[in-house]
């Protein structure tokens, strides 16, 4: 398996205008490119992967979705289809257990913390940051991780605390700096070399 | 100089609704990707790289789109306001040469032939295919390449025959069968080890 976060600290944690995701929505635009890069291949989903959005936002943070590849059934890799189905999540009444708003799509009112606690468990915790180790280093060591990615504005100290505090390694992608998406397209495609 | 090249088989050649990029637009949220995936980096465009999309859907095909890194001053990652620009340009009354729609955007009536003619001058043509040649066993040899991929339709027989008459090498970038703009991603993180 494989599972990434991103941690959206605008991400506006009430349902919003699909025609405004950059602006209004709190770049919810990032998140849905998160999204489709982490489960989309050419015509398919990837059934192994998870994925996990921060949303920080106003007006009711935290709150986290989660997204299970194998459970998915009608979702398109353009990011209005996708923030489509993170706004309907949105309208779901929500406290700190998971619950189901559609096929394999979740949300919760867990927060950093909470959501590594649970993860944890499950998953080696890999932060991605500028000056990490080189994946290609790394890559051959790992199985069964979440990778914890920022959004524009990247970690704030106190996040990076916390996630420093349940990580397994630190981990660089690219000798120049790149967008999120970016980042799990390269993930996927290094672990891809070692295990297709 | 990099630049990349998707053959969109459906995607419209008028103006189109911004609310339907992946439906009435004929795929046109996959060319937005392309777009934002070739250029952005976090936080700025790449200025070495030239996009050129090919617009082969109703009602009035051929055309073809160019958006030049060093020239493009109002352009964010998203897929709508990447449609928005395309959307400007194809109101744009053209013919067989480039005309200038905002800053760094261009459209023309050129079609595979055309457009393979004037790049064949400053660019070696890769041809990326799923059964090509290993992009870490080419990657060494590329300088000013123009990367040709197709849509989800992938390229007709006709225009792969166009393709490889032009071809300097057919390249291949992952073991799995991947989308154009995740292609792209992988393309320059290869060249970008390389260079930076």
């Amino acid at each position: 398996m494989r599972a990434f976060l991103i941690i959206g600290n605008k991400a506006v944690t009430k349902p919003f205008n699909l025609n405004d995701l950059a602006g209004g929505a709190g770049r919810m635009d990032i998140l849905c490119r998160f999204v489709a890069q982490a489960l989309f291949v050419s015509h398919g989903i990837r059934k192994d992967v998870e994925v996990y959005l921060l949303l920080l936002g106003k007006p009711d943070p935290p709150k986290t979705i989660k997204i299970v590849g194998s459970e998915v059934k009608t979702m398109a890799p353009d990011e209005r289809n996708i923030a489509g189905l993170i706004r309907r999540a949105l309208k779901v009444k929500c406290d700190k257990d998971w619950k189901e708003s559609t096929s394999g799509i979740y949300i919760s009112k867990k927060g950093l913390k909470d959501l590594l606690d649970e993860l944890s468990k499950r998953y080696k915790i890999v932060y991605l940051r500028e000056n990490g180790n080189d994946i290609r280093s790394f890559v051959g060591k790992v199985d069964d991780c979440l990778f914890v990615l920022g959004d524009h504005l990247g970690l704030k100290r106190e996040q990076e605390e916390v996630v420093l505090s349940f990580a397994d390694g630190i981990v660089s992608v690219s000798p120049i700096s790149l967008q999120a998406d970016q980042c799990v397209v390269i993930l996927h495609y290094e672990l891809d070399r070692l295990t297709s």
